[in-house]
């Protein structure tokens, strides 16, 4: 199967896309590009592989749904590709429920199933469905796949997917699912790559973002992880709780007679970074200032990364490595500095030195524990799931000669 | 002051009670009960010091609020007593709010604080205050003094009991309070007496009742635990989830269309242990069952201790002695020994021969971990400090002489 591969990761706020081209089963990144700022001012930018900027405009208007948009994205692909064809498009699914673990193509009957899914994920489900629907629309017959966040975790041990609920609850789908799975998918991947002999150890995950989650890996294969039955739990966000006492929630709707809508906006939108530095969402913004309420925010983002990072270290049995990726994961290296002494007690021995240049490896060479920073890519994986499922589809060809 | 001291631990279900004598700042106890049983078939027990039984009887009728218990309750300690008198009582007080760090003598102002602290526990609050507004009515003239399950955990740092929610909720009195904090008190005091060595190290304790929570100490002060913002967070307990990812709590308003009330029962009163097992809330029925799904409610009672000893070891910087406290703590050596076993990567070792017949000390010499066993004692927490205001409100005497 030869062909170029769109990989799009459609959220609330943005649309991000890759495109790359698969022959003989290998990948190669033609570009990458973004919609940002969607719903206030759309503006496009794509990137060549090395970073340079290949086009950077505003988009239509401040009210374009996604929707809207793919169709503009659709025509600068194509006017890019001249001559060659977009063969697959491959989609971020947040969710795959209890039945997908495993990229699929997207038809009708799939669609539906996946429509059913929103109420697992009400805030992020909705995104790439609306894009397919989109494409399917605007180019009836280029086939879609959708690849899932939650299928990376499919395998995890049925306690760790326990959320102690009676047993019918469980039986109908409420279980801890976990999500990032794309992102861990490709660092497991590149660990196995450049520290084969760590890639089957004791190994947690970071995936520091806007959304933020850890995964504790054992074989390459996640037991356990701190994102739940939602995208709401575990770690402390950009804008997100994390981790929530559900007492808290029955006190706001029982004595403060907040509606549920009102809770779902606090906890999502209000609460994290931004709730507790009364400032930004943005760690970056909270690192440049000097309020005492943005370090209470900090302090509190790397507590609840130290806390978790201890409680899947103990399921796993021990820790071999801990890598950092995605946004803050990647760039903010008083943030790993933090978080390595905080773990000095489990022999985490930062390289401060590599840790300010953002170096793959930034442990010493006596640190008993090997901590990595990998840059993440959820469109290289979206890219080859989607190759993957376009080759089952296509019957073999007879070998030339 | 010399006296005695009546302490009343009134929960949902039951009113445990112990008379001490304190004399020359000793205290003494002279015998413990319990009334059990309340709502269905109430049942007075009477046990000297040695455990012996003084008296077991049936009391009143099947829909005697806990008030209408107290007559009798008083009436037959003052025949017990003889010409000896009540000094003070003496009541366990599951949450002591924003406000509360110290016990603290009932009068009107402080019952209506107490009373608006009500939203904070619905299910718990509500007990002691009935039994206290009981005493003031059947003995005007006595001193009542309210112990809090809240206060040890009052000096954890603030980024421990940081809910992650906007600073105005925080303000508010939204945080992460902690509770069993009689029992950890207790228990610190005796970790103390006989490992002084130990107690100002890094300590978890595990109080696993029907609640159950770990607490981590430093220098013989909690530094974080695991119940929350209310009692229901954490460990798995008897009929409670524990720590639930609160996009979970969403799910059941916004799509399964559950009431605030049904959740709240299904939370507290059919999940945890009785959930998962199918079976029951009580580890000993478990314990016992050969069913498949009792094993799996036991194997995650167990992971999840694991998994929150790890949580917080990190945030204590390491792990010097374990405790083991309460119903399950103290008498299921099967359980004991899990935690263990999954605990080795800590250096955990224990002695399955001193396990087995529930000694102090479980952990091998070898164990890098000193792990014991300790029965608590909540009720003679509550007396030392109802002595403790009584004093502090009398006088001082002249001394003799």
């Amino acid at each position: 199967m030869n062909g170029i591969i769109l990989a799009l990761n459609a959220g609330s706020s943005s649309i991000k896309f890759a495109l790359h081209e698969h022959r003989l089963a290998a990948q190669r990144l033609i570009l990458r590009g973004a919609i940002e700022g969607i719903g206030a001012e759309p503006r496009f930018t794509a990137w060549q592989p090395d970073g340079a900027i290949i086009d950077r405009e505003a988009w239509a208007d401040a009210a374009a749904p996604h929707e809207q948009l793919l169709q503009p994205l659709l025509a600068w692909i194509t006017a890019r590709l001249g001559a060659a064809e977009l063969a697959v498009v491959g989609h971020r699914v947040v969710h795959g429920g209890p039945s997908f673990g495993q990229p699929v193509r997207i038809d009708t009957p799939v669609m539906q199933e996946l429509e059913r899914l929103v109420s697992l994920a009400p805030l992020h489900q909705p995104h790439p469905l609306a894009a397919a629907r989109a494409i399917a629309r605007l180019r009836p017959g280029l086939m879609q796949v959708a690849c899932f966040d939650t299928a990376f975790h499919r395998g995890m041990p049925a306690v760790a997917a326990s959320l102690g609920l009676p047993r019918a609850y469980a039986d109908d789908g409420m279980r801890r699912y976990g999500f990032h799975g794309l992102s861990y998918e490709y660092l497991a991947g590149r660990l196995r790559e450049f520290a084969p002999e760590l890639a089957d150890g004791r190994v947690i995950m970071a995936h520091l973002g806007n959304g933020a989650s850890l995964c504790a890996m054992r074989h390459g294969r996640s037991i356990d992880t701190t994102m739940g039955f939602s995208a709401l739990d575990g770690l402390v966000m950009g804008s997100r709780c994390g981790s929530l006492d559900p007492g808290a929630v029955l006190h706001l709707l029982q004595a403060r007679g907040l509606s549920v809508a009102a809770i779902e906006h606090l906890l999502y939108q209000e609460s994290g970074l931004l709730g507790v530095s009364g400032i930004s969402a943005d760690m970056r913004a909270l690192l440049a200032s000097d309020s005492g309420h943005a370090r209470e925010a900090i302090e509190l983002f790397v507590y609840r990364i130290v806390k978790e990072i201890g409680a899947l270290t103990s399921v796993a049995g021990g820790l071999d490595a801990l890598v950092f990726s995605a946004g803050i994961g990647e760039h903010a290296a008083s943030i790993r500095s933090a978080v390595c002494r905080a773990l000095a007690w489990l022999g985490v021995e930062c390289d401060e030195s590599a840790n300010g240049l953002h170096k793959m490896l930034i442990s010493t060479a006596h640190s008993a524990v090997r901590v990595f920073v990998i840059r993440t890519d959820e469109e290289a994986v979206i890219a080859a799931h989607a190759a993957g499922v376009l080759r089952a589809s296509c019957p073999p060809q007879a070998a030339a000669g």
